[in-house]
């Protein structure tokens, strides 16, 4: 049976949005997944701040690879975000997603989103498992 | 008194990551905007279909363009989106967004997201005014 | 092949928390359903306001006879509130739900609660259907 | 200066609404609450299952008393919640509520609710600080 790491790459592997913006793998065990995306210029808006999309793009992607950890590949069906603070040009964006109820096909995943010390954005995510 | 087009044209003007996105402007009224996105090859993963992000991204967009066009700039404190169709390759996105609630200097404004008669997904987002 | 108003009025019978907190209904047609609740003694803190649960409470159920409405009886899978202004006692709140998305067995249905001109809360409602 | 559950028994003392519902402490400490409230027969519909708002007041409650605790006192401006098992008459329900984030005036509490080992739901609120 594949480890937590490998059902997390393999699914990186298969991921081209995630490559293509830089994102990278932080640590990783079941239910738990760390993923990190350096800011590109193309996220960042005329007064410096990178556009909130980008940040939701990156705790989707969390919630994806942290319910690939736990062998249940899964859709996002539903998720709301909480924006506490602005993320800047040249920040490392780390997100960390971890489970916060697994009620068989469906499960809900927080992930949180700092730079440095600062959170940046909280975010809970449903997801539905596709097999 | 600029009217609620010259406005969302002058944020439109401000925003580099909706231009890079080839983001354009369809209908607009003050309080009613709808915007489109063609899907690029970027926004596509390994099976064909779009990052459930690019979705929220759009519709993150448009509830700026929204407030923009009340003459009431803002950021997104919080929002909510259901996913409930796959956007795919080649289509043209269209999100449309109208003020749900106008508290003062915070609004409510719903988006949603189609492509031909498909809706794609519905946001709801948290608007607070920056001035 | 029952009416939208006998549907609900189904519905109502067979619901005895709705009954007992005096929820009646007002203007009902397939897939928008408005309903009444007086403000109780028991839903009011020390301050005059009331508990927001049962600004939740009285959401939930417009959601439900709006599901019923359409001859889909539903439970609700997740909702979310945000709350605008307070409610007082003596106050009569009015709930006016109705339906934003219909994907089959999936439904998301808007509430607003209002009392006289203000508007309270908005509340977006997922709905399942049951049969 | 007081304690975290002083704090909580001084806003219980004030909240009618909870008194009346029954609703008592379990553990409490600075930022972590518990709650208990048994399931009245005024909570349950014709088929034995609890109305689901009585599980967001709950939650909602836990949310004040969670802020109390921080010494904080806040009133809900927003909140989720997912529904993921049904509460039947004669459960106990208790609510856990444990801060998520606390950016100034504004914190972000997280409330699960279970009876016995089952999760019956998982809530999310934003609380807006009065003072």
């Amino acid at each position: 049976m594949p480890t937590a790491l490998e059902l997390v790459n393999a699914l990186l592997d298969d991921d081209a949005v995630a490559r293509s913006l830089g994102i990278t793998l932080g640590a990783v065990e079941a239910g738990r997944v760390e993923i990190r995306m350096p800011v590109a210029a193309a996220m960042v808006n005329g007064h410096g701040l990178v556009h909130g999309g980008y940040l939701f793009l990156l705790a989707d992607t969390a919630l994806a690879f942290c319910c690939a950890s736990l062998d249940k590949p899964s859709v996002t069906r539903a998720a709301d975000i909480a924006f506490l603070a602005p993320a800047r040009e040249h920040d490392t964006l780390v997100a960390t997603a971890a489970v916060r109820a697994d009620a068989g096909r469906a499960t809900i995943i927080d992930v949180r989103i700092t730079s440095g010390e600062t959170v940046l954005a909280e975010f809970r995510g449903h997801g539905a498992a596709t097999r």
